[in-house]
């Protein structure tokens, strides 16, 4: 980035502007995926793990919602473009089970993350670090690859399934985000970079799927799944 | 209350601990409920504004928690007692529309923080303080009239339905309360009071009645439902 205001380029703005209200709609259906699970909980203490999980995400859709605002945008109307990418995606891997819920959350939010952690490097410093921290690990990777193992170890039998049901996240996964990037034009201007702006450019599209697809991998091993 | 350590009379602190613990349960099915409700609002700003509410719940339900721990309780084994009794309420009264479900915020919360409002009248000040900081309305209710008397307006055959609803809520927390009080013979203590404690009295569970049956009326009209 130059020194110049960022957001004086209105294809920058409207791709950051883009980028914050697809990660808010994220933390809300993340929030209501877990308040789900929660519900799914076969013990109290669990319970109130998931809950705190889902509190977390309830929390970075405020952060979200008021940088949002802060740029004089109304958040609902910058969340409302990915409504319906988000929701199907929720709606194609609805969890079955407790652990499908655990998986889905330890899985599916890792390969979110990866992908923006990748974008933020081409966002200005403020809006690039607010990014990083609300896609940020706090703790609840800890408390799923656990819970995830400790059944494994108990029932093997359940890994074979499992394994099967990380594999499908990724697959909706990417076809989910393909679909966002591909549906808004703002992001193309992100990707190709701009006047005093670099994109991704080619190597970094082969950088962006080689991290996620290898991070995708260690986080099944983690959980004892064959990726 | 006396000046002494109430805490130091077993009776009085098996009732503390009970009543925390009813609380605490309280909080994390409030949650669960409200962040389900969510899934059910049809604008993103009303799942926000759920969600906001049952994130409220939760931090309710770390403070209960927090203190059963200061008092060297398991926070999950004080809770246990209870945990059929609230979710059969709950069961009992899952909402089937997202008005169903605001209406329950409303009715079904008030009764209860009518009753522990109560009932704090029989703690010493620190613990009763936190009653009534955790059963408090934190603008929650502003929001459930306001979207009920409009959806009301809009379609006034909804009023019929909603007023049943309410109704049957109120019968269901009856029966649910009566079921934890009778159980729980460490009520008695608090209700009937001991050394340098008042209890209820008769006046006082008379008082309790009348409150939480005035108190539905009134919540029942500003919803523009017949009580």
């Amino acid at each position: 980035m130059t020194d110049a205001d960022p957001l004086a380029d209105p294809a920058y703005r409207a791709a950051l502007v883009d980028l914050l209200g697809v990660l808010a709609y994220g933390e809300i259906a993340a929030f209501e995926r877990l308040a789900a699970d929660a519900a799914m909980a076969p013990t109290t203490n669990d319970k109130a793990a998931l809950a705190r999980l889902a509190v977390n995400e309830y929390h970075h859709y405020e952060e979200l919602r008021d940088r949002l605002a802060s740029l004089e945008v109304d958040p609902v109307a910058a969340m409302e473009p990915f409504r319906a990418a988000l929701d199907a995606f929720h709606d194609q891997t609805a969890p079955s089970t407790w652990l499908e819920g655990l998986v889905k959350a330890y899985v599916g939010d890792g390969i979110a993350a990866d992908f923006y952690r990748e974008i933020a490097n081409l966002l200005d410093e403020e809006n690039a670090s607010l990014v990083c921290r609300v896609v940020e690990d706090l703790g609840q990777n800890e408390f799923v690859v656990n819970t995830v193992r400790r059944a494994i170890s108990e029932e093997p039998r359940l890994a074979g399934r499992l394994a099967l049901w990380g594999r499908r996240l990724m697959g909706e996964a990417l076809t989910q985000a393909q679909r966002v990037v591909g549906e808004r034009e703002s992001f193309d201007a992100l990707f190709l970079g701009g006047e005093g702006r670099e994109g991704l450019g080619l190597g970094g599209v082969a950088r962006l799927f080689t991290v996620i697809t290898e991070q995708h991998t260690e986080r099944m091993k983690a959980l004892g799944l064959a990726p």
